[in-house]
């Protein structure tokens, strides 16, 4: 399995951000990614007041367009996150094709984020979107692979449960901010990683400084011994991440943690 | 409350390890300490082939001199972990004791250190203990503190129990080794504490490069923000942290990961 992470800019344009997530998937697979991953809100501008505005229903144009690279590239593809729209509910769902283009699943932001940390930082999902209420995790061609989304990187219990449900590698799109970024992006992405004995792959849009909701970047792939193994700066760019299966199965024999769970204490 | 870790050498020498550990203590209450923390298996060296013949009955001659010293110096003592016989078992148990010298909490290593990587470290604590089956949460004049015994911290659901139960500061004697200290003490503390919005004390012994066991050393206090906010070296020493439970309290407004859980969704 070769991860191939997209960090892009998302500007206030859906066609212009489509077009670019596909010049960048190209670029992935030109460098041999065969799963690839694109930044949380990747067609819209990450703020309350544009989801709305963006947003489509299940099997959309949006939809229509991930299925078709899925398909011509041959890859899997974890759709970063999109608004959806379902009745009148709002959703910052990721959804996932297979090599054929057919959706395999589909994933609803399940931890709002709202946070308000004095004259630094306030953002209020909830105000605005609808939650999804349960973990995902997809059997793909190179094994299971769970997805969760930015702020649920944030809770244990949900990472261990896509493990507890086979997951080998979880996958985050996501967009920490300049207050949390440098604070706990690398950290959670290690601990996660360590703690599960899983590979993540963090996935944000570029940092643009003159946007409503400046992104942190620093799109990262974290080992199940806790290391970065591959990391991007702030800017553009694509990052493609061979991932080593044997590897995590000898850690997980060498330091069992997941077999030293004990249950009944919990 | 003022947090004290003592990071003492331990040696093949019972007495002599007891004499030291008071030095220490009144070295931590002179600079101000009132709640004091002992590494893991203060008093005995940290290998199977010991912990039977350092090993007593809870009440005995170890158990008194730490009570006592809780008494004469009126601190909060957090007795790291002894070898602790009953019938035929060991355990690697921690006791606590409160100003007046009374035992107000006792925690038996829960998860129990059995590792085996490949040609740097194996150990194997399950051919010699028994493993205790429930977390440890104690009610101070501070607030409610947590125990742990260095393995037990590696699992994320421990954590998060002596936290619902109400735990604010989480403290850990441990013995990371030089493989696993290196890479995974200070990470885990620092995630542990921010996943949790507590803070950590990690206490080790000093390391001893001529013993059958090195211990990492690096004894640490995390915050609520996952930051470090004091750490020693590898050699004996004592640090003295203030734990600033305003700024936790703010912490948990600005950013409630503990009021988003969805338990419903584990």
């Amino acid at each position: 399995m070769n991860l191939g992470l997209i960090q892009m800019n998302v500007i206030d344009n859906k066609e212009s951000n489509l077009v670019k997530a596909e010049v960048f998937i190209e670029e992935a697979v030109s460098k041999g990614a065969n799963v690839i991953l694109l930044p949380e809100m990747f067609n819209c501008p990450y703020d309350n007041s544009y989801f709305e505005t963006y947003a489509e229903a299940d099997g959309g144009p949006t939809y229509k367009r991930l299925a078709s690279w899925a398909k011509k590239y041959g890859v899997i593809l974890f759709a970063g996150s999109v608004p959806e729209l379902e009745g009148e509910n709002l959703y910052n769902t990721a959804y996932v094709f297979d090599q054929k283009g057919d959706l395999i699943g589909k994933h609803r932001k399940t931890h709002l984020f709202d946070i308000d940390v004095k004259d630094k930082i306030r953002f209020m999902e909830s105000e605005v979107l609808s939650a999804g209420d349960s973990t995902t995790v997809v059997d793909t061609a190179y094994g299971k692979i769970g997805i969760c989304i930015c702020y649920d990187i944030r809770f244990p219990e949900f990472a261990r449960k896509m493990v507890l449900e086979g997951a080998q590698v979880i996958l985050v799109p996501g967009a920490f901010n300049m207050t949390t970024g440098p604070a706990h992006w690398q950290l959670t992405a290690r601990a996660r990683a360590l703690d599960n004995q899983v590979y993540y792959g963090l996935c944000s849009p570029a940092r643009d400084e003159s946007a409503l909701y400046t992104a942190y970047g620093y799109s990262v792939v974290t080992n199940p011994w806790g290391e970065v193994i591959s990391e991007l700066d702030e800017k553009e760019g694509v990052l493609v991440q061979e991932i080593d299966f044997q590897s995590q199965e000898l850690i997980r024999e060498e330091l069992p943690l997941l077999k030293h769970r004990k249950p009944g204490c919990y």
